[in-house]
């Protein structure tokens, strides 16, 4: 495979997340090894799921997200983190707008175990 | 496995990065589908290089970093990054201070196949 054959492009996080409006239907802007970048705007409760073969990364752009467990809440600003390990049950939740880069193998459905009205099984590539 | 063998803990970027002062020395401060989350400090010119086997996501932080290629350059500023595919050759620049982070497979090593003096073979975790 040459050079050629995989371009390089730069990702800028801030002009991707201009080019969608809607809340929870994650877009995908990126791939490597078998993972996914994704970049989704949460605003409200989601559904309480978990993942049963995949960890979950939540990176806080912008706003405050709390992610809720069965015995806590992890609340996250921008330039935090967290990774959900697979099997763990959460629910994201999001008072006012919050924007969220997601790091997870490609395949992984938004509402895990818990498919419904906000599922995307396949995400949008921007 | 129960949840509580399952930590779940939150990541602030800034204090990790206020933890080390060195450059070209990655911290590990995740894993997750083993990939690693890492987090480094960047000034001057680093080493060319390609990862024969992974696919590397660099993520800016603060700072402007250049990847050059063999065809052209790069330039990243905060909130920016780019997927270096496996096989293309890159030298990561930074005129200033840079901090970045840096989403791989556990075991990619920071110099790929030009070992040498800047090599990390076993990245702290942090």
């Amino acid at each position: 495979m040459t050079q050629a054959s995989n371009p390089v492009v730069k990702v800028c996080v801030e002009e991707k997340l201009a080019a969608f409006a809607d809340y929870w239907s994650p877009r995908i802007v990126a791939e490597l090894n078998d993972q996914h970048i994704k970049l989704v705007k949460l605003h409200g409760d989601f559904v309480w799921h978990l993942h049963e073969h995949e960890d979950e990364l939540f990176y806080v752009i912008k706003g405050t997200l709390v992610i809720e467990l069965r015995d806590r809440n992890i609340v996250l600003n921008p330039g935090e983190f967290v990774v959900i390990p697979k099997g763990v049950e959460h629910r994201p939740v999001a008072r006012d707008e919050v924007h969220v880069m997601l790091f997870e193998p490609a395949g992984t459905v938004n509402t895990g175990n818990n498919s419904g009205d906000l599922t995307v099984t396949e995400p949008q590539h921007i």
